[in-house]
Order: structure tokens, then C-alpha cells, then sequence
């Protein structure tokens, strides 16, 4: 077997577009108790079996009122009305108000029948049994009537919908336990490479620690997906083939090494033969090495082995296929104008990801190596680089992009 | 006991400076996997104790040459080079390589001695045990030094610093299995008043279901924290101050309901007996009620009942106060010009968190009443009106921060 050149450099879109047809979002459905469902995407639309709030209530604390009683009350000529009791949240009052009297209301509490309208405390006195209105209350003011908030048979939540605190709220106010979400997208991780060693063991000559699981689990953790820890796989076919094969209970499938044209770079061969390559080698810069194909209609990723070529390609490329494929929205990086603290050569062949620190209004370029981890671990941004560029001048104005 | 008007209003500025004042970050630390560490606050700086890479190694699949061997080297004049062997990742070769000769190498395997340079395959052409170089390679190209990426005794990643995917990397490069993070902070979680019913019950006439606790919980988990479930807390002294002594062991403890001015809202009361009330009743609407008390230096919030106006604090006060204790930054909400569907009257007399909803470029102003759940179910943003503006016109140009 010998080293072979990528034949064919596929462009940062055509590659999105490529993704995007191979991909599909998770159709698998679980429930989840209330408590821990922020954040998850709603799988039923949630309809309301009951009228929230189920009955005429209070929505300030104060008296309970005939409106009319308080007509043309002020500061100076308040009106004097006899209290006849009080009421308070999760109490059920049995009393008809009549003409010049109040009952004394809490928030939240139903209304007493004969009153329509809430004056708030601050508008009033009490002294003995009479309280002072200062204030004129209009029909229904300060009182929620019964299906303000949700009417019955009104879909509350739509499947689909991420739940944020607000949905949640609106799903316990109808006093559902649990709730039917899409699962998370289990996103089946292994390390290939002979040089790569676990975290805990020691490295001989030649060796390095494993990079790419860990910072491939986080991207996984903070797409909304479970990272499944597949551990190294060895530089050799069989046990590549038998590794795909054991994640096939996974939704996606990520490799990082073994996707390059060295020649123990063998992950393209064995996805060929067990399935198909949609492409192999990007024109991007750092990320070149990366693979993308399908086993059983299931998707696989070779990620590169450098860390930070295959961090950098799992900002560009994995996070918004795993969204994807967990039914979130896409991220909205964060997009701030500085100005290149130094020049930067880009070569112009390949569209670059240059990896920059946001300081005060200045970007500061990082050395940018794909080998070195340090590239992104000291950047909180990148800029895009067009093909073509060959050179950015130091004071250039530059959109970054913050990482999330 | 009677009904007392709050005493005072407290502004927005006002109230975040009191707080800030009277919250401390986490102190706690505690050892977490490096797999489970994501999003994390580093507790102590994580200095190399060796070089990254530990060795001189290829960067780029391709030839270890003498770079002097390729000078002149073209397509129409290419370099012939005596192949005398091949390196893989995780191997150490033996060989010293003598002028004229190279060694066969794939990235991240050692360099070879006498080497000084890796050729890209791109740019060679293997014809039995010949190598035929066509670009020429300038000294260290595509070469990677002992130490480039992390210097031994460097501070790789600073306490304080959140775990993003690089910075789990950089600490993965130094085969740490375990990372000292500060712990999360403990949010203890309690809602009061005796109309209440907790998910799985029924609720009779004058009982709602229990909204708060699930909106707080998921607030907890966005801002780094751990909700501790305290549940529903009747309206009487007693219970509420053995409540706040229960919750001791926690970090923080928020209350919903029991902070306005009923006669069973009584949570002022007993803060007060137990330690401080530093303020009672914000100039905000929604959101008036509201309490921030310490007791044995230990922060109490008592968020209003009604849902949305509990909720609405607790984007413009929790979320940061949870964040700065869990020393996480301040979220930067993302802010997007819209113009105003319809006008909205806001009063003046307070300041305003109006919900809306971001429909293309329009600012739909939803039904803003605090004891409806939908008000911020139903939003994606808000708009900030200042206190002493009536009214905003329809096509008002309106700045709408994002919700997280």
C-alpha cells in the first residue's frame, strides 16, 4: 500500500451541502420528567386539557370590588366600603358580595362572586371595617378571567420546539409530569492512531496522549448529543471495519486520524468497502484530511488526526450536523468587528480558518498550525479567510467569529 | 396582620449593585473527569510538565528529506532521493539518514535523524526505491519542534478560565485524567403559597399547578448550577423559616411567591427575623415583588408568584447572580433592531421588560401580564422601556435582546 494525494479538494459549501443530504434528523422519541427536559426538543405538541387559569382569580393583592362601587374615588373623596371577609390563594370563598361591600383578596385567589374588579392595596386604607378606596377601578381590572393565560384545547408547546424555561413553564401550568421529547443523537467517538495514548497511561518515544476524544465529546455535549466513548482504534483494516461496525447503534459515527493519504490512513479504504464516500479532502485550511460517508445509511465522519485541524473542523462542519441530527436550531456565532493586531499570510488555495483572541478591538492572530492545540485553545474567535486571499495587512478590518 | 404597601421601590441598577454586593463566588473545589469537564471553571492553573509535542515530528504525510537534498527542485526537474526506509505514528525509528537518502513518513512519527525537513506526497512521485521530490523543501518545513505546541512550565490554561473543547485539549495533551474545577453552586428551590398542587396531583377549586419550580430549575441549569428540589412550602412563619434553615447547605436559596405585600406573603417577615432584608420591591414591571435578603450571609431571593413576572426576573437578576457564583462570565444576550408590530403602552412609572416575539424583522409585543405563563412562553426576546416612556408607536425602532 502506498501514500496517494486527495484527488479531488471539495469547497467548505459544497461540503455543507453534501452533509446536509446525507444526514437525517433523529425520528427515535423518549420521555422525560419535567425537571430535566430544558433544553430537549418537544416530540407531541402539548394541547391543553383545561382552561389555565381554571377560574376567575385575583391578580394583584388588595380588595375585591364591585367596579361601579368605586366610582369616581380619589386621594381626597375616597369611597367607604364595609369588608366582609377575606380570601386567600387556594381558598374557595363562599360569599356574595353585595352592594358597598369588599372582601380583602390575595393574588391568585379565585374572585368572590358578586365583585368584578381587584383595587390594589396601595390604593387603599383600612380602619376598622371599613376600607377607603382612593382610587376608581375599572370592570375586570387586576383580575385574570378563567383561560386567559391557555384556553382549553389551545396547543401550547409545538413538537419541534426547543424548551426553553418559558415552554416548561407553560407545560407544568397544564400539570404534565413528563413529556415526550426527541432523543439525543448518540454520537459514537473513537481516536485512531498508533501513536495515541489514554489518558492515566504513560507515553513511550513516539507517543502522545489522545487529544481529539475529549475535545470531540464536548462538541458532542454542547450539540445536544450523548458522546459514546468507542476508545483508540489501531491503524489496521479489521479492527477500523469491526469498530464501525460495533457503533452501528450509534446515530453518527466520528474518527479522527486515519484520514489522511498516509499509508496507514486507512479509514477511507474501509468505508469504502463497507459503504460510500461522499468526500474525502476539503479545501480548507486547517482540516484538509477530513472524510465524510455513509455505512448502512448511517453517517460517518473522519475527522483529522492534528487536534486543532480537527477541532477547527468540528466548529465548521460537526456541531451544525449534530444539531442537525438532534433537531436543535443552528448556532448563531456571535459576529464582532476588530482589527488585525498583525498581518496574516493565508496562502490563498484554500479557504482558511484562522484562529484569532478577541482583545478589547483588536483580533490577535494565534500561530495557526493544525498540529498544535494551543491554536484553539488560546482562541476565543476565528475569521474566514475567501480563497484567493493571500494576505490580510496588520489594522485590517476582519469579522470574527466568537467560538460558542 | 394586615396588608402593607411596599415601602420603597428599588431600581434595576440599583438592585443589581445591592446584589452584587451580597453575593460571593464559589469557593468549593472538586476533582472532575477531563470527559465530564466541559463548560467547567478551571480552580488552578494547569502548568506542562513536559514538551507538546515530547518530540521533533512530521507534520504533514509525505518524505523526511535533508532539506539541502531538495534545493532546486521542480516538476520539470525533480530530486531523486534514495528511499531507505519508513516511519509510522508511534514508532521510533533507528535510522540515521545520509545525504541523498529519505525516509518514507507519516504525520506525527518521529523525525528521523539527520532529517531536517518533511515533503508533502503532494510533491513527489515513488518509482521502486526511488523518490522523485518536485517542490523544493525549506529547512523544517512541515516539521514540528519538541515544544512548539506547549512549552514545559508553561501555564497552558489559568484558573478561572471556562473548559471550552480547546482548552480540554490542551489539558488532554498533558495526560491529565482529572481536572480541579470549582463545584457548582447548589440553588436550593422552594415555592410557597397554599393554592400550589406539584405535577401528578389534582388540583380542586382555587389551586393552580406549580409553574416557578420548573422555570427556576431550568434557570439553575443554564447558569452552571445544580437545582435542589425543596418543594412546595406552605404560607405560615414556621414553616418558612424551617425551610430556609433546611436549605442551609445550599449555596443560594430562591423562593417563589410569598414576597408581595398579602397578608400571607410573608417571606419579608422572616428574613427579616432571621438575618437581612437589603431590598423589598423593585421598580420593574413585571416584577415588583420582589425580595433579597441574606440570612447568615447566605443570598435569598423571593421571586414573585405569578410565573411570568418570576420568570422575567430571574432573566434580568438570577441568571446573572447564579453565573457570577457559579464564576461563569455574564451572558451577552444578543440584541437584534426590530421595529414594533403595534404600539404598547407601558405607564412610565416603572422600568419595563416587555416580552416579545422576533418574527422576521418585526417585534411582536405579546400580552404582557405577569400571572400569565404564555406572556414569555410564547416570547423570544424582550425590549427594555425606561421608566418615565407612556408609550412606544407602532414601527417604534426597538433594540430586542434575545432570551438565552
Amino acid at each position: 500500500m502506498t501514500m496517494k494525494p486527495f484527488e479531488k479538494l471539495v469547497s467548505r459549501l459544497e461540503a455543507t451541502r453534501i452533509i446536509d443530504a446525507n444526514v437525517n434528523q433523529i425520528t427515535r422519541i423518549e420521555d422525560v420528567p419535567l425537571k430535566e427536559a430544558a433544553g430537549r426538543v418537544l416530540a407531541a405538541d402539548i394541547t391543553a386539557e383545561f382552561n389555565v387559569p381554571p377560574f376567575r382569580r385575583a391578580s394583584m393583592d388588595g380588595y375585591a370590588v364591585k367596579a361601579k362601587d368605586s366610582m369616581d374615588a380619589s386621594i381626597s373623596k375616597p369611597k367607604r366600603l364595609r369588608l366582609v371577609g377575606a380570601t386567600h390563594a387556594g381558598e374557595s370563598i363562599d360569599i356574595s358580595v353585595r352592594d358597598g361591600e369588599c372582601i380583602q383578596i390575595a393574588t391568585g385567589s379565585p374572585l368572590p362572586k358578586g365583585t368584578d374588579a381587584v383595587v390594589m392595596v396601595e390604593y387603599t386604607r383600612l380602619s376598622g371595617n371599613t376600607v377607603e378606596i382612593m382610587r376608581e377601578a375599572s370592570l375586570g381590572e387586576n383580575v385574570a378571567d378563567e383561560g386567559e393565560d391557555i384556553k382549553r384545547g389551545e396547543i401550547v408547546v409545538r413538537a419541534s420546539e426547543v424548551l426553553t424555561p418559558g415552554r416548561l413553564g407553560a407545560a407544568a401550568a397544564l400539570g404534565l409530569a413528563t413529556l415526550k421529547v426527541y432523543a439525543k443523537p448518540r454520537v459514537a467517538i473513537h481516536s485512531t492512531g498508533n501513536e495515541i495514548v489514554p489518558q492515566g497511561g504513560t507515553v513511550k518515544p513516539g507517543q502522545i496522549y489522545d487529544i481529539n476524544s475529549y475535545t470531540l465529546t464536548s462538541i458532542a455535549q454542547m450539540s445536544g448529543c450523548i458522546p459514546v466513548w468507542k476508545g483508540l482504534v489501531a491503524d489496521n483494516p479489521r479492527e477500523l471495519q469491526a469498530a464501525i461496525k460495533e457503533a452501528a447503534t450509534c446515530d453518527i459515527e466520528v474518527f479522527s486520524g486515519g484520514s489522511s493519504v498516509g499509508t496507514r490512513d486507512l479509514l477511507a479504504e474501509v468505508v469504502e468497502k463497507l459503504g460510500v464516500v461522499h468526500f474525502h479532502g476539503l479545501r480548507v485550511k486547517p482540516g484538509k484530511p477530513t472524510l465524510f460517508g455513509s455505512v448502512k445509511g448511517k453517517p460517518i465522519f473522519g475527522m483529522p488526526g492534528n487536534p486543532s485541524s480537527c477541532l477547527s473542523n468540528a466548529y465548521v462542519f460537526l456541531i451544525p450536523t449534530l444539531r442537525k441530527i438532534a433537531r436543535l436550531p443552528p448556532i448563531e456565532m456571535r459576529k464582532v468587528k476588530a482589527k488585525l493586531s498583525r498581518a496574516i499570510v493565508a496562502g490563498g488555495e484554500r479557504e482558511v480558518f484562522y484562529p484569532v483572541r478577541l482583545e478589547k478591538e483588536k483580533a490577535v492572530p494565534l500561530l495557526m498550525k493544525g498540529s498544535n492545540i494551543t491554536s484553539l485553545a488560546y482562541a476565543n474567535g476565528m475569521i474566514i479567510i475567501p480563497v484567493g486571499t493571500k494576505r490580510l495587512e496588520e489594522g485590517a478590518e476582519v469579522e470574527v467569529l466568537m467560538l460558542p
